[in-house]
């Protein structure tokens, strides 16, 4: 299935049925999700996979009762970093070194580089390039579910503050950024079927 | 092409050939970022293509001088609108009317949901928000690309408020929110290659 058939196949599933998503299919969304570029390849993130149907109740009400909390087979939630650290840094230059069998001292160029890029971002900005680093892998999320038959929605609505408490993420360092119900189409979803609806190209792209 | 193969073909290249993208491709490439998903599919967001080697050359010293601004065949360039008004609202309800064939006053009640909703945003949050829709367009256009054997680098390295203003964005309302070169991979890129560097499963994904 090409990005272009998968993104076609996809919508936002609004009614799931109660069909659970396989282990193996899982594992393969967890891959998506994990070879997720993201910026310097820090991956300053943490994805929750939410299957436990009492927390799922728990979050509903702080996800303004919507269906898909409770009804999808998994809830996925993507946890950003709210403040980095050298050690969120360091951390990577050391995988880097072991992995591309390069010796650390040659990499303390490039992790000063980065560290004052990223660590003189005042706090709040911190947050929100950490969060946005999330969408790249809620993308990649929906597109290997949709190329397995795996329906998905994307939400943002729903009360942060609330899903960090509930969760514990505060304590964590993390804060809820963006959520993916992820499971199969109920028969009575009513939006399941209807027409896509895009602006046309003219409206999005403009080459120059 | 799967998604995790798309993923693990994939890599931030560094140098590009002088090897140009073809328009069949290209097209691909814009549907892509087309049928991407966006918040409520309000698609705030547009994409200049920069095919003009003089733009190119005038927006590398607002990019720290980096090679792939002017090598790359292309440099796509994410805008996000900075300023949500009604009427972008209005344009896709009036959109979607036409498109899933609804009487339009049967979408007021959900229109003057996501009004309510959206333009309570204070205005540094909508830009925010509409800047991290960007990137799950960014992750399908960087898929699709890697589908075609095309290479892509995306970039947050550069200076905003220098591309908005050689691009004329402040005008329009928009803003440059992420970029990402696209081309083909020159023979002496030397991180081409180089074993992808990604955190253990069990970093970054936890069941609940």
């Amino acid at each position: 299935m090409s990005t272009i058939e998968t993104l076609n196949w996809r919508y936002a599933t609004k009614r799931f049925s109660d069909k659970k998503v396989s282990e193996q299919d899982l594992n393969t969304m967890y891959e998506a999700i994990r070879l997720s570029p993201s910026s310097y390849g820090l991956q300053l993130f943490k994805v929750l996979d939410i299957q436990d149907e009492k927390i799922k109740e728990e979050l509903k009400p702080a996800a303004w009762g919507q269906a898909q909390i409770t009804e999808a087979s998994n809830l996925f939630v993507f946890c950003n970093y709210t403040n980095i650290t050298e050690g969120h840094i360091d951390e990577v230059l050391k995988l880097k070194s072991d992995v591309q069998n390069i010796p650390i001292e040659n990499l303390n160029g490039y992790g000063d580089f980065m560290k004052s890029k990223i660590l003189a971002l005042p706090g709040e900005a911190q947050s929100v390039w950490t969060a946005k680093q999330c969408y790249i892998a809620l993308s990649n999320l929906m597109n290997s579910a949709a190329e397995l038959g795996i329906d998905s929605c994307p939400m943002e609505g729903f009360e942060p503050e609330k899903f960090n408490e509930i969760l514990g993420l505060n304590e964590k360092g993390l804060n809820a950024a963006v959520i993916c119900a992820v499971g199969y189409r109920s028969e009575e979803d009513p939006t399941s079927g209807a027409p896509k609806v895009r602006k046309p190209k003219a409206d999005l792209i403009e080459m120059v």
